[in-house]
């Protein structure tokens, strides 16, 4: 068979800052209608103010997750960013960085090979409900 | 030459908690046998309490990089994820989501193009040894 | 169209220890010369004192950054790597591990899928000023 790429936008609304979102089913489903079976899936937020990385998604990591930027990234800093755009997300955006905009996953037999407790999330950064646009590239055969 | 894809499963048997292992010569040989000449690899770590990245492997950065692990996202703080499923590795899980579970390298002339200093690792983050699966994904011609 | 590779080294220069780069051109400008529409580029640095991510280019947020790595990996505390080599950066490799160094990002109609106010960074994290290589290897058709 060929090697192809296949492309979808995925469009995620969420709730509002530190809001973590499971977005593995979504992701797998783009994957089956590529019909590839074999190759890679990168999943890319555009965005400097959200994040994407695996977490095992239940509600107790979720609450951990959000304490462990909270803690190293504290919002009650005075953020050089805010002072020149006067938004209050200079945290966002620094949180956004360490984190990652992207993740690049395997597939293989037409799956992501992720583990069994392991889900691919979109973070959302910033202070307020978003809507997100990520790209979802497919390449393989 | 065609596009094509090339799959192994990588097998590392962990020692403990925050071992760090050097995988880079495993990954060259995987793509050594994929004969492809130009392209990328992905390394992925199927597991939620693990992950990937690069570092100059030498037993100081090792013990650096553990310190720095264990500084930023403390054992004995009190998670949500431990008080729900009793396993005593919620850090073990925030860690790797910040590191992240994988990693692209392009292949050129049939090589990674790692600096001279600049291994491949993979970093144990649960509180037990633990055989840990990787897909190594090689994509090019 | 047919699927290819195609690979151009990046050098950069940087002033010194935690110098933060825009290089989102110069990607735009090779994935343009590469003459591919639909795809991924892979950016990496070699080398394990240097990281890329992606944010919001602009001088409020570059001191944010800089504060947040000095803050999270201090250099004064003792480091291991430079009681064993006495290169006084055990701190810039500690810095670049957790960052990472490459991102892959989509390429749709010859463009990469970044947001308005998101470009992609070289952060030079040793230091002294560094000649830096990147390997930017773009795949697609």
């Amino acid at each position: 068979m060929c090697m192809q790429t296949f492309t979808e936008k995925l469009e995620v609304s969420t709730s509002g800052e530190l809001d973590i979102i499971d977005i593995t089913g979504r992701i797998q489903e783009i994957v089956k209608r590529s019909r590839v079976r074999d190759g890679t899936v990168t999943v890319f937020v555009a965005g400097s103010t959200a994040a994407i990385t695996t977490i095992e998604y239940e509600p107790g990591l979720r609450s951990d997750m959000q304490r462990a930027l909270s803690m190293l990234f504290p919002k009650d800093l005075e953020y050089e960013h805010h002072k020149r755009w006067g938004d209050y997300n200079g945290h966002s955006h620094i949180r956004a960085s360490f984190i990652g905009p992207s993740i690049t996953i395997p597939i293989t037999d037409s799956s992501l090979t992720l583990g069994r407790w392991q889900q691919v999330v979109l973070i959302e950064l910033d202070v307020t409900p978003r809507r997100r646009s990520l790209v979802v590239k497919i390449m393989g055969e």
